[in-house]
């Protein structure tokens, strides 16, 4: 829906959605056709005529052409599928329409049985949309009502549940979802795509339907479902705490970071096969879901690099815990200046710490395990209570742990401890040392 | 060298440089060999029997037992060889002198000849510690230095320059050496090891035999050569505003991203192989250096995430260059809240640029380009003057190029254009859109 400012100045000129509009902004004309929003905007989105959307603001617009018939959403009801599938919104859960050519979320049952007619040999399915947005715009709100909604689907007696949720941030919410449901007693699987489904590349259809078939297997772990290669054929299957999108565009762009994916996922052959271990589902009932929604949003995740300000550091007192993304092994400049006695970055770190303020540390690398035992640097961050020594986690999953452990514990030496525990695999033994 | 009270503290205990010292820290009690420190230092380092370095500390020391005899520099003037090799610190710079115990810096040419005495059936060298630093320590002033240094080698006649370098921030000096110094009439090859010399897995030898047959050859560009494979067989010459430390400790971190390493070298088999296309030596002196090392300080590499607040950007204003590491094609949370009429982020954003800051946007995914046109989020960051667009930078790149393109210009329209004109490899053409 757009503002209901927009919504009477469309009535007045007999625009509908779907309808080719012509709009000005300045001196710059675009034209194309006039797309559905999933909230009230005050923004005009078209869908070009290369395939792209564009919002705009602009009070000057017209109609250049009636779009074909619009597009009807077919009612279904009382559907009770065994895999339950919920829309986050996303490139995913978005399906043109050819007649108009507008973009609409293809998630009700009966659209995404339409749609995508395979999932029916796969299994029966139920579906809802919990919010439509782009992943960027996500927060640990949308964290929260998602753990909910999954909590609410599997009381209802779902075998599965598939969430299509955005790219650009699914590892941090699927990271969020296997700290918040614990324990779990059916496989819960996220699945995106990179490109939209009106672009002759996309792999929608494949991802959609490999997580609908992974939410079936024994699999009782939050995975990531993502395009294995750039050729059209099978589906990795990422554990949650671990998954990292690697790349801005390309359909292989989903890795496991320091470790192997769980599973390869192709339905067509009918196989998922494990390629490192994980949980799985019980028939005893001893998978009894656990749940702790509680989480911190006063979690800042920062970048280290040369020339960072001490009063960058100092400016943070006011967030409940910190993130480094440090250097190495894990290091911040202690002696910038050549100074030792100085060390202006480690003093403003240690009055965090010492106000109260969880510091922990994550890898700029992005792959590999801190370890503050080789040389100064990291000793000097251990020395003052920097956390995370040891860990091989992701600079995102450190920011999602400490943002959830941060919900539920304030004492500073348990979080320390609860950061430094490996819950849901998102810390391993550690192999080198 | 030791801070003067402590200095005088060892006299008073009879202790030198590489005696067995026993050191006591509240309940910890720590035993080593006494190393030495570049610059005055109130930390006591002491190598432990594991081989590892601590620094501790702590005014409760003694001695265990005198050392071997000492570390005796071999004096040796009036070197003048064809490859200058420029010590800025690291891991690679140092060696263990094994009858102590004691880890020097192998930097002065004999010393090096001594350590690897292969090097001279590749070149003859000459030498200079121009500081020594672990790299987490490194600001743009170290950038200056070192570019200053590699220009006075080249004018002295240096037929290529090798540094040894620390791995956590290689790559950003390598940048900043790329802007700073162009139109190179030789090779600059950056090495640095990941295993320090006393570790069996050291591959410090081979990075800096392959570092110095890679001076000697064709290219005539800014290049890290490091471990290719975690073999000790060869290593890659990888573009130096291409560069990116990948893994915290493997042997074989470094990875060219977006592109493929601009060759492989292995100095034993004498093989210089290109893999992609590089820039050459020529004998007209058509290859005359260009020097601009002026730099700017106050530039802020900002990671963006969800629950970012819109605060923390504000707080940037002081700042003449921001860099976010956005989330997907380039992204920032536009509409966390639902309200499309908030847009907080994006708010605080274009105050920055409108108070004349240039803010940069840079991929969290690390690899992949940029793209402003897919997604609302990208255009409104267009609109707003956010820099970027079709980039297919890393990170650090983006930082260091920024940092570089505001220390000798202020005018934002042009600061915006150099940004997007490719200088020394660090911008390709786009192959996808």
């Amino acid at each position: 829906m757009y503002s209901s400012a927009l919504e009477s100045e469309f009535k007045k000129k007999g625009l509908s959605i779907g309808d080719r509009v012509r709009l000005k902004q300045g001196t710059r004309v675009y034209e194309g056709l006039l797309m559905p929003r999933a909230s009230k905007s005050s923004t005009i989105v078209i869908k070009l005529d290369n395939g792209y959307n564009i919002g705009i603001t602009t009070s000057e617009f017209e109609l250049v052409k009636k779009g074909a018939k619009k597009h009807q959403e077919i009612p279904c009801h009382d559907l009770k599928g065994e895999i339950s599938i919920l829309g986050c919104g996303g490139t995913i859960s978005s399906k043109v329409e050819y007649t108009t050519g507008a973009v609409y979320p293809a998630i009700s049952p009966c659209e995404l049985k339409k749609a995508f007619p395979e999932i029916e040999k796969i299994a029966t399915i139920r579906a809802k949309q919990i919010f439509a947005l782009l992943s960027e715009d996500m927060n640990s709100r949308h964290w929260q009502i998602a753990a909910e909604s999954i909590q609410n689907e599997i009381k209802d007696g779902a075998k599965g549940v598939v969430l299509m949720h955005g790219t650009d941030t699914m590892t941090y919410t699927s990271a969020a979802i296997s700290f918040m449901l614990q324990n779990l007693p059916v496989p819960i699987v996220f699945v995106g795509a990179q490109r939209s489904s009106d672009r002759p590349s996309s792999e929608n259809e494949m991802n959609l339907l490999n997580a609908v078939y992974a939410a079936k297997s024994e699999l009782a772990e939050v995975a990531v479902c993502m395009h294995a290669t750039s050729n059209d054929d099978f589906c990795y299957l990422h554990r949650g705490v671990r998954a990292r999108k690697m790349h801005t565009s390309a359909r292989a762009a989903f890795q496991t970071i320091n470790g192997s994916p769980l599973a390869s996922v192709d339905y067509k052959s009918k196989t998922l096969k494990q390629l490192s271990p994980f949980r799985k589902r019980t028939d005893n009932g001893s998978n009894k879901l656990e749940v702790d929604t509680k989480i911190n949003e006063n979690v800042a995740l920062v970048y280290v690099h040369p020339n960072i300000k001490p009063k960058l550091i100092s400016s943070l007192s006011d967030y409940d815990g910190v993130v480094l993304v440090g250097t190495g092994l894990g290091h911040v400049p202690t002696n910038p200046f050549g100074d030792e006695n100085a060390k202006p970055i480690l003093k403003e770190l240690e009055q965090l710490v010492k106000s109260g303020i969880s510091v922990v540390m994550s890898p700029q690398t992005i792959c590999g395990r801190l370890n503050f035992n080789i040389y100064t640097a990291g000793r000097l961050l251990g020395d003052i209570g920097v956390i995370g020594n040891g860990a091989d986690w992701t600079p995102e999953t450190a920011f999602v742990k400490l943002s959830w452990v941060l919900g539920h514990e304030k004492n500073q030496k348990k979080v320390a401890e609860e950061m430094m525990a490996n819950m849901v695999g998102e810390l391993s033994e550690r192999s080198e040392f």
